[in-house]
């Protein structure tokens, strides 16, 4: 059992669906702490009364709604005894980095869980695109099929044997779109990122500048994690080096596109297709957008399965007790890779 | 050059996409008689006057509109002078095999070109189904985002992980769907066949029994030809033996499926989810049956790309030429591994 003066207290934002056993087993050795303020206005001001003390927090992406953002307006008002935030999720969009390590606050994300589900999606869009699935779906459930001649009158795909796909983003999800990718026999698989992979974890990905990417993919798949420099990388100006009826794929975030641009480029024809699990401004979308046959969309169901759920959520609570034990979180964010942090243990082993 | 006195002759029934300069070639060789009869009974009146003295028949799965069935009665009609008939797709129960067998009329199907594009439709299928994809696009698309939750209401799906994938057939496309499933980290891939493929052939799936399979399974994917043996293997007595919730993908042939029974499982929560590319009557299709939101539908897409319809196309040119040169189609079908044919070559090289 542990020994400590103070028991560490977990504020938890958010609902938990299915890692019960593993929040009661962290309750064993902490305090945790639900938030259950139902505004930003309410959760400063129970920051300050019910949340006092608190050593860790962890946040979901849905919680958003009870606290927005975490920015710096919000990390000012976090206890002094605030040491780490875990987030669950791969991507932290939602929080702004540099507050919290100004504050020597360490922040975590879920990196592993989230890899193949989010690569699943999108090995699924890009099938729908290229092969015009979508709109072959929608004219048989319409009756369209039997005068509508041979495939409903769907238009002919294309084939991975005919098509390079550059994949923007050659992290865990992106090399595990790759690796579901392998198989299928593209004619290239391409990627960009901010620096060139070891051999062993480019595979048999090839490794390109931004502009290549941009002028050689036939089927460009974004996965890049989005921040101030990514935002709008996807916009007219790029998309006009692409190729004639490029397919772009998004299981990212939708702000990576220039939602209003991409729009403009799907109905002018230079986009061929446009397959995506996430859009700029979600739950919000363009119906313009939505009702155009060549757009594949989902409603940001990258992780949205029983065993995602649950392994993210556990691999929030594996951060919180390597936090615990260690005083260091199990996933920090690159961006705190190279900064200090008190790394006193909260608890002894 | 080659030397013969009598030009064969070659009867194409259905028409050429992609295919124009393959056919050119085999233009300078033979002689090409395009099948122009309207219907059945004008089919059976030319096989005794413009069409005489044809040594070879192609045809094409949607030329069925031109002539009906390749059955007995139509092979009775066929000249003496036919030596093989090569039909352009891998399923070929348009054709009976016996009546040919008995004229001693070589058939041949195209295997390889079909396989990967029709394994890249049971992929999508399978994922689509899995994760309630399609259903996440209608809410999408119905505008139910915004109100409609996390998802737009989408049901949680299920990740390869916990999947048991039966692969129901383990010819060329079974094995393409194995492969391109195989990174996706299924549970378990198991396969029933005919007979166990051999260890090289059989990768890392594993043969079971019918029973085995029906009961095993997570995702049950249909990928065995259709004949009289195989017709309705999935009927209200096989599915009561799969898993509450079992998920059936098809790319076969519809009718290896009882459609009616199929549909009344789907309604009392037996089957979990359906993914079809074909379907029993197409293309006609029960509305009741499409209308399920756990339904997913394709217009019989499977080999619907560019690529593929050329690469079949020329795939039957080939198995013509071979026929031509060495007296032997290129790809008999199965019924006929066995058959003693007259293999004298029409040309010589």
């Amino acid at each position: 059992m542990t020994t400590t003066i103070i028991k560490p207290k977990v504020l938890r934002i958010g609902e938990i669906d299915f890692a019960h056993q593993k929040w009661k087993e962290l309750a064993e050795v902490v305090e945790v702490v639900k938030c259950e303020s139902s505004n930003r206005e309410e959760f400063f001001k129970d920051l300050k009364t019910k949340y006092l003390d608190i050593t860790n927090i962890t946040r979901s992406f849905a919680s958003i709604e009870q606290t927005g953002r975490f920015d710096e307006e919000l990390v000012s008002h976090l206890p002094e005894s605030v040491k780490a935030v875990s987030h669950c999720g791969a991507g932290y969009d939602q929080i702004d980095v540099e507050p919290l390590s100004n504050r020597k606050i360490q922040l975590s994300n879920v990196t592993t869980p989230v890899e193949a589900p989010t690569a699943d999606v999108a090995v699924f869009l890009i099938l729908s695109t290229l092969r015009n699935f979508q709109i072959g779906h929608d004219l048989t459930v319409q009756g369209k099929w039997p005068k509508g001649g041979k495939c409903a009158g769907a238009a002919l795909g294309h084939e991975p044997l005919s098509q390079t796909v550059g994949i923007f983003g050659m992290g865990g999800i992106g090399r595990a779109i790759r690796d579901r990718l392998t198989p299928f026999g593209f004619k290239k698989i391409i990627y960009h990122n901010r620096s060139q992979l070891s051999p062993e974890l480019e595979g048999d990905a090839e490794y390109v500048s931004f502009d290549q990417l941009l002028s050689e993919s036939d089927v460009i798949c974004v996965s890049i994690p989005l921040n101030g420099k990514t935002k709008h990388s996807i916009n007219s100006e790029t998309i006009s080096k692409m190729k004639d009826k490029v397919v772009i794929v998004n299981t990212a975030r939708g702000a990576i596109i220039n939602e209003a641009q991409l729009l403009e480029n799907l109905k002018s024809g230079k986009v061929g297709a446009f397959g995506s699990d996430v859009f700029e401004f979600e739950p919000e979308v363009s119906q313009e957008l939505l009702d155009l046959p060549n757009v594949v969309s989902l409603p940001h169901m990258g992780t949205h399965t029983y065993e995602s759920i649950q392994n993210m959520e556990e691999f929030v609570v594996d951060n919180v007790f390597s936090h615990l034990y260690s005083g260091k979180v199990k996933t920090i964010v690159p961006e705190q890779y190279n900064l200090q942090f008190d790394e006193t243990p909260l608890l002894a082993k």
